[in-house]
């Protein structure tokens, strides 16, 4: 066990992990009361749980780590982006699937990245609805519930479950971009799924639920600082989808086993 | 509560739901093997669990019920198509995601329905990996785990969550018409899932986790026969994608509550 102080990646995962579920229990109420108010109280209810979220996690956090850094969704939205360096720095979506939550469906979760170095090393994500707790250190695998998890074996395209998700923008060129690449990919792909989390689309990479997650154009560096020591600590890769190296600023990621990686990448350029 | 025999809807309800979670057994167990098994057998794993759980809810239906018709996925596949008739037809998919079940993705459903008069009239759906047992009764409503579900109140598409799949189908007609749709739609609605699972679709407009869901070119009636009384006990609409009447055998489905069928059917047309 990590003592108190002490600084160590565990103590950093179980902070992590304490807010997390507390930030869970905040989300688990909003989530069975949207159904219960009329549209613009929805709003209010997204707006005020996204929020009263990342205080309580932010709070939390700069409490045991002051001199850390913070990047979270919310406090960009307000105050503009911050940019990221080598320090340790929390990165943090306090709801991930805020249209998943004003609809009861039952994909959203809280996701917290810790980088270090600029290299994502700790990883929570949580989701309340389903009570699953994804978790991961660099170096030090990656766990479902505390059981270790690892990405498939599949290794043909053809059999590979796809996910990704329409997004959010709607300017003509960019869903056409977009549904042409979706109308390629599914002549060499299985199925397609569309969750409404990129966090936990990432985490069904890492448990195997999934074999192929890319999306281009998310919101930022939050939805996938977690995600991202997630998949790698499962035994899978994460990558930009032109195949290039991951750039955790870039609004661009793809994700899978090391097996699927070329073939989804030759697949992606269409 | 109904008495042994006395054949009334409260009693088909009764064995549907016992026959559906005694099924659902079966396919947890397999749900959480999948991982566990090199690829043959996953596929093996399919076949075993969709035959057995078809098996049990038959033997099990036919019991009690010898004098019913039966159409199920499994045996259609075998024997070719059932006719549909007026007398009363238990209509049963017992593995509704059957990819999701290879994958271990938790969208995974039995689905059992009854027609009289070629009607929807019992409906069951169940998902053993949530657990969540969506159920009607023509006439009475519809419940999911026993407490009364309704349909979204949502009046403005541009505000909609929407469900649709990929299908099945590969041929670049099918597929270029299909993300055409998709493209056009995605103009029109707030966001779009995929699930995997027709029933599940249809059990998500009818507790309004989704707003909208329309297929075209799915399975059989098995995958709409219970989905389609339980949207329809929720305050929903079941139709054709047209916009005209809903027709169980013509493998083409549209559902949403009352207040965006117009808008929907006017969007489905591109």
């Amino acid at each position: 066990m990590a003592q108190k102080g002490s600084n160590s990646m565990e103590e950093f995962l179980a902070r992590a992990v304490d807010a997390a579920k507390n930030a869970g229990q905040i989300i688990r109420s909003g989530f069975y009361e949207t159904k219960n108010v009329e549209h613009k109280g929805q709003v209010d209810l997204v707006t005020e749980t996204d929020k009263a979220c990342e205080d309580l996690i932010f709070n939390f956090l700069k409490l045991h780590y002051p001199d850390h850094k913070f990047i979270g969704e919310e406090t960009t939205a307000a105050y503009g982006a911050t940019e990221l360096t080598d320090e340790p720095t929390w990165i943090v979506d306090p709801l991930d699937g805020t249209t998943n939550f004003v609809h009861g469906f039952p994909f959203v979760c809280v996701s917290i990245g810790l980088t270090i170095g600029r290299i994502p090393t700790v990883g929570v994500v949580y989701n309340p609805i389903m009570d699953e707790l994804f978790t991961a250190i660099r170096g030090k695998g990656a766990f479902l519930n505390a059981k270790p998890i690892k990405v498939s074996s599949q290794s043909e395209l053809l059999k590979s479950l796809l996910a990704t998700e329409a997004g959010t923008k709607r300017d003509k060129s960019t869903l056409d971009v977009s549904t042409n690449r979706i109308n390629s990919l599914l002549f060499k792909v299985r199925s397609l799924r569309m969750s409404g989390s990129c966090a936990l689309n990432l985490c069904g990479v890492a448990c195997g639920r999934l074999d192929l997650f890319y999306e281009i154009g998310f919101g930022g560096p939050w939805d996938i600082a977690a995600g991202a020591v997630i998949v790698t600590e499962a035994g899978g890769v994460v990558f930009d989808p032109s195949g290039k190296d991951f750039d955790i600023t870039s609004q661009r990621i793809a994700a899978s086993n090391p097996l699927l990686k070329d073939a989804f990448v030759e697949a992606l350029q269409g």
